[in-house]
């Protein structure tokens, strides 16, 4: 049976538990909710001084020269390839999740178009984030071309869905909700095998797992920025691209961002050359600059050291969840197997969001998803092996004293 | 002849001069750019350290709700209704002006789709900013369904472009480069003779001068917050909807923050009611937030009195103008017709671009837009008479002395 103190002294060999002193955390907190938004780092509010009172105070509208406001996108981009197995010149950070999969969509068809124009599915898993089906949707209905959104569940294996009519595999590569990971280099080859090119949304994934995405052979890939990397509510998004596709990619959402010479005003859309042909309009630089605070932390961590405490981490949640809360009605539903999970744990419970909420009441900050599920964010950079196990005794507690069940506990607000 | 100290009795007796108190203005500097980048109102700075400091560092998730941050885009939205003549739930506050310009036109789009098949040209003017074209011509490539852009110009009125083919009729309110004004009820009313739906852009406008959206009976229109709104750099755009429309539009940039239902996580996409199924993704809150500070500005000030003053603060620039640097080869090319007059004042000069970046040298900032344009905003909020005074007895003492022809003045930057 494993003890506090077993976890006193893990976290005392803990090589990132320097970290953690990068980070404003609230007192007497657990927060295992890094994956839904990630925490203030230090530098933050020092840095949105600096954009706020001088760059945009002082400096106006020269500041998008002399402050390089301007090239924001593709120089968080290039620093945030590093933590995507990304090249130079690979990525902008711009927009949402959203708007970047509706132009990698749009630029993924494209080329399908061209090369086979017969293929008109688009295969996305039923349980992928309902934005990216939203997404899909909305596209095709746009579209009006006869496009048909095709989704993998249990009845229908990833494997079985893909065939000669795919033109897009478009999924998440970590599973929002139970945190299952695929493996990126073999869903990959598979969808090559049969003709699609692959669309990856790692918002659960970017900053918590490693990601080769070259080395695994993805086509395109989007994701957030304000979960694991820590950027701040709704910190731009990002888009990366195949440098194979660099050439030849194109995307309707075509904005004076993106044009090859936005200052000559021209009235002619002529894209960008590589990446930047991704952005669009002006974007929300004091939130995009604070994204650079979370960026810097992690970019000085080693990323293998990050996933084997990752995996410590949440083994040790479900071990002690195991151990200590045996007795209760919690279904695991995040994959044991190291290679199939991400960085969060999940269990329903037939009492999910009332369980959740008197929790968040006692200090352990997590989340609850539809339908009854308890959904725990592990996040190496500031989260320790005790914190773990505080976290799963307040659980034990609120489970055996079934203080979960009063009133304020079952109200609901507009964000569950 | 004018003299200074005409307008220094002219700030004396000036009912807006109370407002220049509001804004943090850099010293030793006029600032003729606020049609371009808004200054900082004073309350940003404290407003942003309690985003930043207490609802994301200390609130974390909890500030979805707790801290209003997921109804930010409709308040805000609501509050900004008032200075475009909208009605309550008519305005949202989010994404770009690109990306709502493409969400407006393909609403537009659909519509004319089920009534008018046949209508498949869309008309704006050549001289328009060119993200709007280029977000038309984005919108026409990706749908494929024989849709046609038909520029107006001096060969080709507005009057003759509009014919029974046209489905919308996309306009900025004020010219970008040269200050004009379209007059908003005729153009609508002109448009809605021919069967087209109008979509106006009013990135100039907002704020700039009294907009009636409802009274000059629109259809949609989108515009920019970071202008005379002083949201700050790349803030938040927004986009309205007339009633009339609202329960029957659609738009295919369909993300989960325009689901009716968003937590419920269902896999089919559902509009939302009205005006929020414009919204798409996550939004960047810091930027969105900081927007509020100016926007309160801006609703304490009487818009017909912002008026008043802009036009006479633009006829003082045209009047000094002449009076002071009539021998040099300044051309005006705003309307000298207060009804067909935004809110700032644009001469075309052979060497425009040296002698704006001598102006910012000297401390008067206005900008450069291709060709040889300068611009020179204003805002009657934070300028008064003195300061157009001042800008024009600097561009005279710069034009006399020919101290723009300097190396240094001709270099570019990336953002011109």
């Amino acid at each position: 049976m494993l003890s506090r103190n077993d976890c006193l002294q893990a976290d005392q060999q803990d090589p990132l538990a320097r970290f953690r002193q990068q980070f404003a955390l609230p007192a007497d907190t657990i927060y295992l909710d890094g994956n839904s938004l990630g925490v203030l780092p230090q530098g933050a509010l020092a840095r949105s001084q600096q954009v706020i009172a001088e760059q945009w105070g002082q400096g106006l509208i020269r500041s998008w020269n002399d402050a390089g406001w301007f090239e924001l996108p593709a120089r968080l981009g290039n620093k945030l390839a590093a933590l995507l197995g990304a090249g130079a010149d690979e990525v902008v950070v711009t927009d949402t999740t959203s708007l970047n999969l509706f132009k990698a969509l749009a630029a993924a068809l494209r080329i399908q178009q061209q090369a086979h124009p017969a293929r008109r599915v688009i295969v996305s898993e039923r349980d992928n984030f309902p934005t990216d089906l939203y997404m899909i949707q909305g596209m095709i209905d746009l579209l009006q071309q006869g496009y048909e959104l095709r989704l993998t569940d249990e009845a229908l294996p990833l494997e079985a869905a893909l065939d000669d009519n795919v033109a897009v595999l478009l999924l998440s590569h970590v599973n929002y909700r139970t945190g299952a990971m695929y493996d990126m280099a073999a869903t990959n080859a598979l969808a090559h095998r049969h003709g699609a090119l692959t669309i990856w949304d790692l918002a659960h994934a970017a900053g918590a797992v490693p990601l080769a995405l070259n080395a695994a052979d993805a086509d395109f890939a989007v994701g957030c920025t304000y979960k694991y990397l820590n950027g701040g509510p709704g910190s731009p998004a990002f888009i990366w691209v195949a440098p194979r596709h660099q050439d030849r990619f194109w995307q309707p959402l075509s904005g004076w961002w993106g044009h090859a010479r936005p200052f000559e005003m021209g009235s002619d859309y002529q894209p960008a050359g590589g990446i930047r042909r991704f952005l669009c309009g002006t974007q929300p630089i004091v939130s995009l600059a604070l994204l650079e605070c979370g960026l810097d932390i992690a970019l000085q961590a080693d990323m293998d050291a990050v996933r084997r405490k990752s995996l410590a981490l949440t083994d040790l949640f479900i071990e002690l969840v195991e151990q200590r809360c045996g007795e209760h009605p919690l279904t695991l539903i995040t994959p044991r197997d190291h290679a199939r999970r991400g960085s969060h744990v999940s269990y329903r419970h037939p009492h999910g969001f009332a369980v959740m909420q008197a929790l968040i009441a006692a200090g352990v900050i997590g989340d609850y998803r539809e339908p009854e599920v308890l959904r725990f964010g592990v996040t190496p950079l500031y989260l320790g092996y005790t914190d773990i196990w505080d976290a799963v005794d307040t659980l034990k507690r609120i489970l055996d004293s079934g203080s979960w069940d009063a009133p304020q506990f079952h109200r609901r607000g507009a964000v569950t």
